[in-house]
């Protein structure tokens, strides 16, 4: 961890998040955790949070794991080349959880996997990922 | 095509589609075409939509694709199992089009691809799922 | 656990199982264990293992795991609907060790992961997939 | 198109070729078509063949697509990142047919698409998957 700003302070909420209300709530080496507050904005025609919610908080969660430096002024950024989602289950409470971790990769590409749960632990939604970091690190 | 409403005008939209801004505007026997206007709401930190958006409306896309009925009182739902996406490119245009297609499948679950473009053409982001009708047909 | 033949010495090995070379070592609730000794046979044009061949071995193994029965007599059978393949790194050792979990599912699906490393430890490819019983339970 | 040795017949099969004895039967830009006859060897316990022999046909000419230069001499490589594949049907024919197109990609990585079906027209297996380049061009 190099000194200076907190790197996650240091994220100001872009458009979709504010459109859709998750947050990047943890983040470290290798790890990310995204949370979406569940209501009604986010629904499908049945009623449960539609699958691109679900999508969403993956790639987000598993582009982040992998772009830590721990510095606010030394950003990594990515780009997500592939995102496989698998549909689990649906939540039975009142806020989304996204962890996601990274498997693999080197100096150009990473691999991510990551789980959707909600607050009562219900495993909702899981997903791999290739990623291709953007510029030089 | 059977007699009564029209099935897509029947579908009122429902909450993510309003928070989002897509709208499905074509519906046909193993065929669904989904629209998003390109608005500040969907974009994520680099200023380009997120990768989510595509992916919700691939998801949406094509499990409406292995839906249609004609016929707005005897509907026929499905479930996402798998939802595996390709991100080829960034929009240059102002409005994305995602169009899905079914690929195979029986009587209890069915296959679908899809491909999000924008109004100049560009390519922009590819998907293949599974589905799972869902109650009897 | 029934009583009765051990369920994984009554499976006698089908053909691709001796052209590859694969054995099934390990079969639990929910887990599976495939492993294939490296010999040429298997390898590409740049003479490590094919991807395929890890295909081959995770598909084999996230499909047995979801099929444990304990009992010979009572045999569950699965079809695959969706694999998704990670090509994370090249083996260094002699030996591929595929072992496989499942991860959700019901009466009609399940889904699981697995992950091929080698005997040296290297993490060498990934999976996930969703698969659907045959037949009745 | 460059003079000297075809660059297809410059290929000479590698052991997994030989092994499960699929060929590359055509090579052109962004383009490869893939064939195995069928017979016992590749078939799993419910005598149909091994999902893994799909995705191996799939993997292979996927990668091929990507990778024509037109010559024997100045050869392309490539690692496949990522291949989801799909299962549609069984084959009733004597001989599988995998054709595969890229869809996309840059100087580094690139993007693909293919699908086996059989010499009856029977669409067998599907997949996309995304691939990167190996050194130089």
């Amino acid at each position: 961890m190099t000194e200076g700003q907190d790197p996650l302070l240091a994220e100001t909420p872009y458009p979709l998040q504010e459109t859709l209300g998750f947050t990047i709530v943890d983040w470290a080496p290798d790890f990310a955790r995204v949370e979406l507050p569940l209501s009604e904005h986010v629904l499908n025609r049945f009623g449960v949070p539609h699958g691109g919610v679900y999508a969403t908080l993956l790639d987000t969660a598993l582009g982040y794991c992998g772009c830590y430096t721990g510095s606010a002024e030394n950003k990594q950024f990515c780009l997500t080349l592939s995102l496989n989602v698998n549909f689990l289950s649906r939540p039975k409470g009142k806020r989304l959880i996204c962890e996601a971790r990274t498997t693999g990769g080197g100096k150009r590409t990473f691999f991510a996997e990551g789980l959707v749960t909600d607050d009562t632990g219900e495993r909702i939604a899981s997903a791999t990922g290739v990623f291709r970091y953007r510029g030089t690190r």
